[in-house]
Order: C-alpha cells, then structure tokens, then sequence
C-alpha cells in the first residue's frame, strides 16, 4: 500500500528541498536508486487526486510545498482544476501546548471518526518545524494506529519558512485532500504562537486541548487562543487524574460564561476524556457533531467559510506588501537605525517610518 | 482660566474642520469675530508647551489632528522638539462597553489622583466618533468635575478617521502633554473594537471597567479584550448591587486564573468599586501605583515602552503600505471582482492576491 514516497527513508532525506527533482538523480539519496518519473501534467495530477490516489495525491502536496516558481505555477493550476471537487469535508483544528497529548488524542479520534466510514487527513501547521531534525518520524510513530490506516492521510507541516507562507500551503493541501475524497480534514497546531489564528482561519471548528492542572501547565497556552475555542477538551482525565479533571472543566465552564457569546451562536462546551485510553471520545465528536449540524442550520457554516476565503486573499496580499518593503535591502540597513533613533528619543516612530517610505518609494530620490 | 479656544461653542464650531485657519474669516463662526491670530513656528509651540500653556497645548493637539501636510509636517517638527521633555507620566488606558459608566469614573479617578498634586490629561480613542453631533459636550458634560478642574486637561477623541490615523494622532498627543507636565494621562476607550489594541499598544496600565450582571451586560465586550487587562474593576458596587459585584469579581478571578501570566510577572487584579458614589477609587489606585511600582522595579515599564515605540513605525509602515495598494482605483474596481470569483471558487485566494499584486506591480503589464 505504501509508495516508496511515503516511506520514512524517502521522506527523510528529500524532505527539505522542495519537492524532488524526478530528472535528476538526488546526491543526498543512497541506499538505493530513484525511480525517475515523468512530471505530471496539472491535469494528470487532477485526475489521479479526484481518483483518490493517494501517491499523487502526496506528489501534489510536495508540489504546492516547493519553493521553485515552475512548481508553484503549476501547483496553483493544479489546485484551481481541484476546487470544484473540494468543499465537501468537515475541518477541525486541533491545539494545545506540548504535553496535552495531541498526538495521541488525533490517533484516538481518528480511529473514532474512521470507524463511521470516510478518509481522514491529518495535516499540521508549525512554523517552526525543522523537519530535517526527524519530526516526521516523531509524528508517524505517535500516530502509531492512523499512520497504518488504509483511510488516513498523515502529512506532517510544511517545513520552515514564514508562518503566512506554511499556512497557505495548509491551506491549499486541504482543497487537495478534499478532491481527494477525504471528507474529515484535521490540522493540529501548537498553543504557542500565532499559527493558532492561522488554523482558525481555515477551519470549521476549533478545539483546544488542555489540561488539568495547577496553571502551571497553561502558561505555554497564548493569551487569546481560549476565545477562539469552539470547544475546550481536558486530557488525561482517566484514574487518579478523573476529579482534577472535572474541576478544571468547571473552571473553564465558569470562565467561558464571562466571554461574549461567539458569532457562530455556538455555546462553546468544555468536556474531559482521555486520549491514552480511549474515555470519552464518543463524546467529544458527538459535540463537533453537534456543532457542525447547529452552523449548518443557522447559515454560520458557509458564512465562515467564505469569510475565511476572503480573508486569505487579503492575508496574502498584505503579507506580500510587507515582504517586498522588509525584504528591501536598503529598507533592512535602515530599519536597526531608526529602531535606535526612536529608542533614543530623536525621532518619533511616525517620523521613522516617514523616512523609511519615502526612501522605499523613491530609491532615486 | 478658560481660554476661548476651550469653550464649547468655539469647538462646536471649528472642531470637524481639520485646524482652524488663523488668517481666514471662519464662514460658519456666527455671534463674535474670532480673533486673527498669527501661525507659530514650532519652536514658539514647544516653549508655549513646556511652559505648560494649555492654550498653546492645546493648539498644537489641533495641529496634530490636522490631515493639511503643512500641518502635519508643523506638527512632526513640535512633536520632535517635545520628545526629550515627553515620557515622565503614567499612561493609564481605559477601556469598558458603554454604559459601564466609563466617563463618570473617570471623573472620580481623575479627582483621586489630582487630589495628589501633578497634572492629568484625558484623551480618547473612538475611531468612529463624530464631533459633530455633540460628542464633546457629552464628554465635557459627563466629567463634570474634572472639565472645570485647572489641573485638568480634556481632550475628546479626534475626529473620524482609520484607526490607525486615529490611534497615532492620539499617542503623538500624549507626548505634547507630557512636555506640557501632564504627568497622569488617561487614554479612554468603548470596548467595542479593535481600538483595545491600540490603546494597549500605547499605555503602561490597561484597565478594563466591567458590571456584574448575566452575562448580557458583557456581550459587547469584544473576545480578547479581558486578557489585555492588567486589572479589572466592577463598576456600580454599591447599594443592592454590592453582592452582585462581589460575585462578579470573584467570576473574574477565577477566569484569570485560566490564563497565563502576562509578560510583565504582574498578576490582574480584580476590585469593585463605584464610580458614581466615589467608593474605593483609593483602592483602585493603589492597585495601579503597585503595578508600577512593580514593572519600574523589574524593568518592564521601560521595556513595554520600548516595544511600543517601535510597534508603532512598523504599525505606521504596515498601514501605509496597505492603504497605498487599497486606495489604488485600479485595484479598488477589481477587488470586488476577485471576492466574487473566490467565493464562487473559479479561483484560490492565493491566485487571486497574486493577479492583484501583479497588476499593483506592473500597472502597464
């Protein structure tokens, strides 16, 4: 079942740049040969996505992941050619700080959620991921059920780069997945940085995972992350650790009622279970369930989602007008100058970032 | 002590009109001449403001608030020349959905901490204020004692505008009532947007007015908000409404638990008080001299102003950028066009930013 591309040795070492180059035999590959391939068309690539076929379906992603414009143009088509197919998936977000249990619980929900039939694709934003350093075999193995599912589709984060740019590429792998077949689509992210308003951004539930705890355990937890929750799950409440974690749900069901109700409607529901040993987690998707059928009802569902589209087009454009400003290299010298000016007091920060548009706007000038 | 400037009639009249222009009769200025008055040159403006000239302060807030570029290129020349004489106050934002009776307790703050010598200027930002219909009246009219106060200096929000031009002429302020010997600013918000943001991005305390109450009275607090706040005070704790507040408090107290602590080490506070019948002002201050006491002691005070400066050239750059593509026409005519395509998926948000960057890009493309 496995294409030599999903395999861990093959991934391990091509991981980093960008995708394969199929006419040219990889230096860094020993052990055995490449198979050289053909570069697909975009339409090629789209049959065999609709098909469900998971090898192409996997070299797509590579494709929308390289950094090489001829890739990327072709990527974007391929994309384009997908979207009519895409759409038809429910898409939950998945957080929480290293520690609350992610992996295992994704592995617990997902056998859940395969067993109702369907495919499965856990995907991943983690702008700081070095995926040289073996973070896919961490997640493969943590994964260890879904990674062997016949249903499941396990792709760990693009690797490094701008958190707008890995983002997007999450992004545009769910539209693949989705024209793919695959009807359940996960994005797990960590709660220690803004990549959990990127998920939000493209998913239609959000669910943060904590912990029962003394609040030592929360202080990874971004300020903000738990107003974005649709739902807040507590891990590990099985044995000794059951009670802590019904006390902490009820600190966070105290805590949501202070919060203004979300657009959505939604009363967002604070649950326990355990990931490890499997309590609970019937429970957990009859609330994303529950959720999904109540925005589906009320409208929220496709609002959401078209806002979300939009938002991204405008994210792109204004992470693309800084680049080109920030990226300019006389703007670079000059910025430590002004930083220094307005810290010490010579100039205010309206008069510095004066300076720096009109040198950025006439170079000549 | 009140100059004509001051009084509510000559404001009602000049206030929408970006400066008043000294050497042109003013057309809509019915019942005395106004007086012709000679334009200063910046230096006159800064010994006018160091001297602690409210008038003359108050001119150069007018100045600020111009959108004429002589004005505004006046108005950065003042502002420089105040910079090494701005910085020594306190910059307290405060923030609470209206209704939460934020202009009475500003009035009862403000006493409290005149009653201790020093000077207090009170700004605002309301991006979508309009001075036309009154607003300044209310603000003067619902302070009442501290509008007539000589220590005092009250400034409403300046007029509509984008947030961000709102937000920097209102920080840009801040310095020229420090020159001035403002030692206490106030910087008042409804907390309804994402004006929270900006006045927390330009104070040293946040602190957030809240009621007791269902929950209902806190829908219009925006998600996000609650977490800024280096203390929360319940408003209206008095008579039959006491124990309600108290339970409030204690709520809040609880939820802040759930968070983790913020940069500064300090933990948020949560008091009851009543604004309307002067009931623990003095506790609610005492609350806010420790936190100073605190971050001036652990560095963070100079360190959170630091970061603010500098937020603010890349705030003004990021918003300069964007306004320069958004206003383009050419770009203002397809956007609705892209929306639509997106929305009908014909194509990716990212394809459509990267058509409309390409057209900014090359306009004769």
């Amino acid at each position: 079942m496995e294409h030599p591309e999903n395999s861990k040795e093959y991934k391990g070492l091509t991981v980093n740049k960008g995708i394969e180059q199929p006419s040219i035999v990889n230096p860094y590959f020993k052990g055995r040969r490449p198979v050289r391939r053909q570069q697909l068309t975009a339409s090629q690539y789209v049959e065999g996505i609709v098909k469900g076929d998971v090898t192409i379906l996997s070299q797509a992603v590579t494709l929308v992941e390289s950094v090489l414009p001829d890739h990327q143009a072709l990527a974007q088509e391929v994309i384009e050619k997908c979207l009519p197919y895409a759409g038809n998936s429910i898409r939950i977000g998945i957080s929480g700080v290293p520690g609350a249990g992610k992996s295992t619980s994704i592995d617990s929900f997902g056998l859940h959620v395969l067993k109702e039939g369907g495919k499965l694709a856990v995907l991943a934003i983690d702008p700081s991921s070095e995926r040289s350093k073996g973070s896919i075999l961490g997640d493969k193995t943590r994964m260890e059920r879904l990674s062997v599912h016949p249903d499941a589709f396990v792709r760990p984060s693009p690797s490094a780069g701008s958190l707008g740019g890995v983002a997007r590429k999450t992004r545009e792998t769910i539209v693949l997945c989705e024209a793919a077949g695959f009807d359940k689509i996960f994005v797990e992210t960590v709660g220690v940085g803004q990549s959990e308003t990127a998920v939000h951004s493209m998913v239609d539930f959000f669910l943060l995972i904590q912990l029962a705890g003394t609040g030592d355990e929360l202080q990874g937890i971004k300020r903000g992350i738990m107003e974005m929750a649709d739902g807040i799950v507590i891990n590990k409440a099985d044995g000794d650790n059951a009670e802590k974690a019904e006390l902490a749900a009820r600190s966070f069901r105290n805590a949501l009622h202070l919060f203004p109700a979300p657009e959505s409607g939604w009363t967002p529901q604070v649950l326990t279970y355990s990931g490890f040993y499997d309590l609970r987690i019937k429970e957990v998707w009859d609330m994303i369930y529950d959720y999904i059928a109540f925005v589906k009802q009320n409208g929220y569902f496709q609002h959401k989602r078209n806002e979300q589209s939009k938002y991204w087009m405008y994210e792109t454009i204004n992470e693309s007008l800084r680049n080109d400003f920030y990226h300019n290299p006389v703007i670079e010298n000059l910025l430590k100058i002004k930083e220094n000016q307005i810290q010490n007091g010579e100039i205010t920060s309206f008069t510095a970032a004066k300076h720096l548009l009109d040198i950025y706007k006439n170079p000549q000038g």
